[in-house]
Formats: C-alpha cells, structure tokens, sequence
C-alpha cells in the first residue's frame, strides 16, 4: 500500500456501469513525512475520507476485493484513514 | 485509475483475434491540472470518447473485467468520462 | 498496451517446460513519432511479426490469455501489428 | 521480491474489515548494499521483523496469499527475513 | 520478460513456509548489451543459473503458476537460461 492525501475529486457521468455511486477521489502520493509527491490517482473511498486527510491506496486487482468495490471495474481503492505515522526519529499524528 | 487526454488511434488488421472489432485509442497521461505528461497507452474504449476528450484509464487485469472488454486480451481500457476535476484550489471543467 | 519495435531475439534452450518452440522476440518501446525509448522487454510473438515492424505489446496476466500464449508462464505478448498511427498533427505509416 | 527495511508503521483505526488485527509495516526499499533507496511501502508483517531489520517485501495480487494474509486486502506483504546477502564481492549479515 | 543477471543470493531462515526450501537468487536487471542497470530484484531459480549467467525473470503472478513454484508465494522467477541474443547490428553470446 501507499500513503496518499486526499486533494479533490472528478466527475463523471459517462462511466461504466459497475462505477455507477461512487465518489471518485483524486489522492497524491505523499512521502513518510506527508511531504507531496508528484504521483496522482482517481481512487474509489471505501472509508469515508475528506479533503486534506490521509489513507492507504491499494493498487491492481486487490481494489476490487473489499467489501465494497467487490467485482467493480477498478484498480485502485483507499482502504485505510492513516492517523499517525510512528518512525524512529518522529511521529506525525496526521 | 488515471487521467488520461485522448490523442489519437492505432489502426492493426493483423492482431489477436479477441480484439477484433474494438477501435484502439492512443492516449496520453495528463496532469491533475491536464498538463501532458510524457506517457502514452494504447487503449480499449468503452464508453465512446472523441480526441481531446478526458477519460480515466485503468490498467492490469481490472482492463477486460467491464462488460464490453470481458474476456478480450488487453491490459488497457477507458472506462469514464471526466467532464470536471475538483480540488482544493480550483474547478477544471474539461 | 504499449508500442513496441522488434529490434532482435533471444536464444534459449534451457527455459520453463511451457516456453518450449516460442520465439522470444527482443523488443524496444517507442514513442508516438516511433522514436526509441530506453526500455527493452522480452515477449512472445502470437501475431508473426518481423525486426523493425511495430507492434502492440500487452504485459501481466493478459499476456497469458491468447489463444497461442494459454497457460504458458509469461508475462509479455505482442498481440497486434500497427499499421498506422493517427495523431491531431500527424499521420505515420509504421 | 524487493529488500526493504522495516523503519517504523502506521496507525490506522478507521480501515478495510479485512485489515483488523493486523501491524502496518512502514517499510523503506534499500539496495543490494543496504544503502536506503527513495521508495516506501506500508505492508503487513508475516515474520515478524522489528525496527531496522532487512526483509523481503512481495507485491501485487501474490500479497494476499500467504497463511496468515489470505483474503485480505492488500497489496504488499513482508515474507521473509533477510539475514545474509552474498554477492561476488562482499558479504553482509544484516 | 525482462533480461538479467545473477549476482549473488540471500540468506533467509525465518520466512513464508511455501518458499522452503528454495534459493533466493539476487539478479541485477541488464540492457540489452548486457550493461548493468540500477534494478534488482529477488527471484527464485526455476533452471539452475550460476552467478555472473544471463536469464529472463518474470515478475508478478505469473512467477508462482511454474511446475515448480506453483502455490508459492513469490512474485519474481527465473524462468530461461539466456545462451544468446540477437540483435540487428551485433549478437551477444552470454
């Protein structure tokens, strides 16, 4: 997994079927210290996050094996809210 | 997924049979403000995008799982359209 | 899917029982204009394609899928000849 | 499979059903000298490694397919503890 | 499939019980003038390479679905002995 900040969403009402009710969100990588790296992806909320806050992304097939996104068209999910990040010089309470 | 600009096509009479009758897009990579980024896929279309058009791509196995490119041996499809981006800072309407 | 030139081949005889009497093609990415890219794959061939012809790659999982690729152990076909590119500005016949 | 090392972990109360119970491993990929490379993962800890310690990271759908990690949602798991690199020139007992 | 080279290996008791008994090779990905490149990788041996051979690694699911690694939980595999590669301005015996 990888640690990402939500930053926006799109919108799309052209869209495959099985995406019909999701909220696409648009999440940045952000490196260990929350610092943004220039990586984005649209990536299906499976816990409820909100702007500004931070998650861990799945990628590939596992984003379609949650609860959830279960047989939906995607290949990549949030599947955790991240609210600190322990290292052995600091912590960050996000 | 991600953002993707459509570009252009491929056209191949000579190619795995399951891709028959499907048009081949080439598309770029774009940045979340639709800034081209130096990456390109050929992809599979399934929801009817013209040149210049946003889309989301999604790529890996996730590609022939839609209802369209089920069973067809690609490792890349569109499957939206991105008529508006919302961050933070600014609305992009596309 | 990817662009690729055929640029050569490798030559091997001590190789997983399922590569046994496939061509494994040397092949190089290219850019929309067909410039070379600095990235190399070996893949199996299902569409009998020669050196400096362009083809479309496809890699992961999908790669094992074809009708001539069925359960071999790869993880990269080339699975449709380009014949011709399309861009906005340009027209390329490969 | 990739070497990294285990360098702290993440908190997470708010997550995928699937993920209760388990740490979540911040871990840094390092290269063959165990110099640090730019690259993080959170995965899950099959072996149990501790602070500092080298392990052998797989990702993708193979994550989810170990004893302990099946049918789970992940995309990185941590399979193995390194205890000795040998390469032609040197040794390390990390 | 992508052309490498055997360096070294890694020494592991504590790991996943399905890669028991099996050597983990360190391999260093190679271009096609056999020139080292800054990647590497951890893959089990499928052929019996020796340190300084040439072999083709493939990665992700398609490494654990070999006669010998089936089930096993690795996402990296030797699957060829390189002897020669062929390309249109030099052929390279390895």
């Amino acid at each position: 997994m990888k640690l990402v900040k939500i930053i926006g969403s799109v919108t799309s009402t052209i869209k495959d079927l099985s995406l019909q009710g999701f909220k696409l969100l648009l999440v940045q990588a952000v490196d260990t210290d929350l610092k943004d790296k220039h990586e984005f992806f649209i990536a299906v909320d499976t816990v409820g996050l909100g702007e500004g806050e931070i998650g861990l992304i799945v990628t590939g097939s596992t984003a379609k094996r949650t609860e959830i996104t279960r047989h939906k068209n995607i290949d990549a999910a949030i599947i955790a809210k991240v609210e600190r990040i322990d290292l052995e010089n600091y912590n960050l309470e996000s």
